[in-house]
């Protein structure tokens, strides 16, 4: 059986420079849990200081958001890379992370979020999952990890002793295996926010992903992610969480969650 | 009357993907103190962590080495930056220096240097230096400024009770002010290992600059910077140490040394 | 006496891998030129070519516009470089353009306007000015200039003999010395769309600049910019073509004005 | 059977900012034609022009080596990218270089050779060398393509229309398929310059390459590759020219040479 208490997150301070991506200050004033791009597929030195600071004002717990090293292509190149270089990868901007936080008042680091490819071959390939995790707990071993349901990153965070929650998309397809359909794929992105905010109440309710083609796979979600970028990102997160919270359910930020 | 120790250091880890700069292994051999180039203006996360593994295997100390973010012009041409960006681009690259160096045993950061124009221009304004030792002393206390002797870096170093350990140059000669002469002027830059060495010798026996105009500055010099590049950078700071050890000084790292 | 054709120019292209910047597409609607980022300060190679055929689509002509090789800043950090370098950073971009311009059906490269912090210290200094001219006309003599009135970088365009559209800025104020004012300076930008056209209009009918303390300054402009980014960018430009066409001008493509 | 001619080619200009890689100088004095990088995954517009200058000074000619936008791997990550960004990405570069070129006395870009991933992919698949060809050709038809023997990307050039140079490697082992054995596997790299030089005449000598495993493939080779990094590298090059000229072979610059 599924929490009562639900987590809504997203990513974070993913502009560059004088470049800015999606309504970050909308979607503050409604999710509970903001992964902030640490400077490698976005973000700066600058912009995430600001965006920590906004979250932390608005009450929303803040992680690190890691991604591979490519600001180009938005992290969203796969990087075939030693496992070493892996940990040291994610050592590095979530050590960046909790320098820029230190600097600034009632703000703290509290989870683990790794992003776009470097989040698809960890969901995949648990040796890589493996290194993510060693990394995460050579820094600080209370920080949370959010990973996907159904995922090798979310069993290596288990199985490393990590806390880990584990999260759902309230606006992409399933496929067979219990896997998001990659974009492009059909089914794969739900643009319409009352049917995202009616998946989501039934993943929560539930227990269970239903995928593309009526295959079942059990999950225990803690969390449920929103994308920030589109012009209906905020309009879709308010959905979503209206409608959990309509089903009875409590939104909390990922350290208020009771997580193994 | 200056101390009958003193330190070695040298900046490290400043190749880039695939490029090298210096002769890392050579001079660790040498050195007793690496200012470890954090990604910034210099270095990656890979090379970061080799040369902080190598560093460590030599019993030399580490630092970070913070610059401004500019690889292409290796961090030498002057941003005029905000205060607050100043202490975000420094807690960035200190955080990330300190997460690389916790995936790897028996290594420790006990010092930040900044570099090229950062280090220059935070030399000649107290509130820029002062922006870089609000930035460190938010990610720990305990860590160890090093800083050119008579400089507004230094003095905010102690002033916000950082300990402070003043440097002075082997190869590099000295303005009226007491400032480093502009590479470019005459007298600037001395290519010539045992003229290097005598002038440090004659720093730290004498506790005092002597300028390129024959004045006259005091000072307490705790550390002497060679230069890892160029290909006698070697051979000059084996035999900058040679001389010193001669003279009777004993060679610690820096968290060995007697600060204030 | 000013001439009875105006040219309605702005910068595009100016985003970078997953970002943009400004609405490109309703500008191109509007304007008459467009001065394309080369990869250096803001666009990539892909960008590059979906603007031009955008521009191309519209009717409208497509310039190089080279700057700083600075992403992180966007080209408005001032960078000291000798002459030659100078030389060389135009040559790279605007070979670039003309390189990607070459994929295309029905788009060439005919003016070429220099960005940011580029354009601005080229304004003032002679030196660099010839330098940029020199370049261009290294690659192309046929190419035309687009320099703001009262500049060295206009005089240096003439002097070198380069056809040379001089533009003025409805958007901005000016300064006693007929440069544009500093941004953050009162009274530097103009936010009403309509106070824009109206200067758009004087400036185009009287043949004169009249600056933020009331001096005025004889100009024969040829081309009037807008900025692209903002919310209201497009009702600005709307208004201030709307403008210069009640008024009794002509809008051309630079390619189609009758230049020195 | 084989022409009795040949061209001795390296990659060139890769250095960036600070960084060099290689002995270009000592090369310059050895080879017959230089790629020079672009910027992409190494080079920078000074560099760049530096190293045509000196190319030129040397008699030896000038090619655009342009790779995958990927400075910190080096152009060795593969990127799978539309066929439409691959040509962009081509002419981005070869424009660039003729752009860089054109500001320099008696130096012209002659041929095109792609770099290390971009060149890997392109040789093995036939829409890539196609897209890579058809690139080239729109800017110009008249530039030859340097390509490995029994390539796709060579059958791509020859179908194009583009004069195409084949070429071998002296100091790289050959798989049963007559490519490249990947590096680490065993026999991939040939330390050795005599025994680089032996096999190189036997390749030009004979018309043929013998794989690893004694399979045979007939080539007509024109020109002959050697790698510029590493500490032997001027030597094998030297070895290399002196074992074929020995063998009667006449060496020539690539425009130089009757290509098909």
């Amino acid at each position: 059986m599924a929490s009562k208490h639900f987590n809504l997150n997203a990513d974070m301070g993913e502009g560059y420079g004088p470049w800015q991506m999606g309504d970050d200050d909308g979607l503050l004033s409604i999710i509970d849990s903001a992964s902030v791009a640490c400077g490698f597929h976005a973000g700066d030195y600058t912009i995430m200081a600001d965006t920590m600071a906004s979250a932390a004002k608005q009450g929303v717990s803040i992680g690190a958001h890691p991604g591979f090293y490519d600001l180009h292509g938005f992290g969203r190149r796969q990087q075939r890379l030693p496992l070493a270089e892996i940990e040291r990868l994610v050592a590095y901007q979530l050590g960046a992370a909790l320098g820029v936080a230190a600097l600034l008042k009632g703000v703290s680091v509290s989870h683990v979020k790794p992003h776009g490819a470097l989040n698809n071959m960890a969901c995949q390939d648990a040796a890589m999952a493996k290194a993510i995790v060693a990394a995460i707990k050579s820094i600080d071993k209370n920080l949370i990890l959010l990973a996907p349901v159904l995922s090798a990153l979310a069993a290596a965070g288990h199985a490393g002793g990590l806390k880990t929650a584990e999260e759902v998309f309230a606006d992409r397809g399933y496929g067979t295996d219990g896997q998001l359909l990659p974009r492009g794929e059909k089914g794969a992105v739900i643009h319409d926010a009352s049917q995202a905010s009616g998946r989501a109440v039934a993943m929560f309710t539930n227990g269970e992903i239903v995928t593309h083609d009526g295959s079942r796979h059990k999950i225990t979600p803690h969390s449920i992610c929103v994308h920030g970028d589109g012009p209906t990102a905020t309009a879709m997160a308010k959905a979503v969480k209206d409608g959990l919270l309509a089903a009875g359910f409590t939104a909390k930020p990922l350290p208020a969650m009771a997580l193994a």
